[in-house]
């Protein structure tokens, strides 16, 4: 590529609206905020199992989390094959996503990633060497990578008797 | 809490097979793994809407991550203030996350992650102290803010005609 083409910024921008219905079940309405205003929606919802108090009307939330990650990545390989020009007939991933918690009776416990490893096999006519450098492109472009790559410190605030604090 | 009650770890593990099936749309078997050996096995699909090549039938990937950071928090939330002990009538969350991306020319884009913010609004009896008290071990144990929090590497393999490499 030219390195005299000009750097284009772009932002990509989720909103979502938590609600708790059942026992366990949450519902998220989600607004992708597109550059000219408009929006795409969508409606998903989280459950647990009977154990952790819930009624299974929906994957728990390291679901979605799961495959967004696995979704994003091989997402970014199709997107990309085409840009580079790496032929591809077929894409799979398999994914192992591990974390532990601690706790102390029947105290809060508290969490922390273990390990997250992706196994990537792309399947045509492209030589080795094109393999990699699409998987090095994709796992660049992949959003959720990224910020696992990146860690990011997420701000919260609380609604109280004297409006939101920050937390 | 006795501070003598023996610490107990337990982890948490999710594997994720993805398929690329349509245009763009990645359907991903899950399965989670119980220390007991047995799992509860999930599926999800993802797509991207035409603008990005794909044919919608399916939320993107970053709607999957969206919900799993707020289903996450709100999971939390409910099942520690059982354990806390602290009433609570309704949770909402309201959640922006913003990434950005770079480009030039049709290069493939780097990305990363630019800021995520979560209101929190807890309605019940409970006071503000005790709602921060929840809130902040909600956030101590929602799988998916440690993960954001720490960062993690995620360890890639690519299949190659040498077998399988790291990346």
């Amino acid at each position: 590529m030219p390195d005299d083409d000009p750097l284009k910024r772009f932002d990509v921008v989720f909103e979502a609206e938590g609600r708790a219905t059942g026992r366990m079940r949450n519902e998220v309405s989600l607004a992708w905020r597109k550059a000219d205003g408009s929006a795409e929606t969508f409606f998903q919802a989280t459950d647990e199992g009977p154990f952790h108090g819930g009624e299974n009307t929906a994957p728990p939330p390291l679901a979605y989390f799961s495959t967004a990650l696995v979704g994003c990545l091989m997402t970014q390989i199709r997107a990309f094959a085409r840009r580079l020009a790496i032929p591809l007939a077929d894409v799979r991933v398999s994914a192992r996503l591990h974390w532990a918690g601690e706790q102390r009776g029947r105290a809060p416990y508290v969490t922390r990633p273990v390990g997250f490893a992706l196994d990537v096999a792309l399947d045509g006519p492209a030589d080795d060497a094109d393999r990699l450098r699409l998987l090095q492109a994709a796992i660049g472009g992949c959003f959720v990578e990224q910020t696992l790559a990146t860690g990011i410190a997420v701000h919260h605030r609380l609604q109280t008797a004297a409006g939101w604090v920050e937390v």
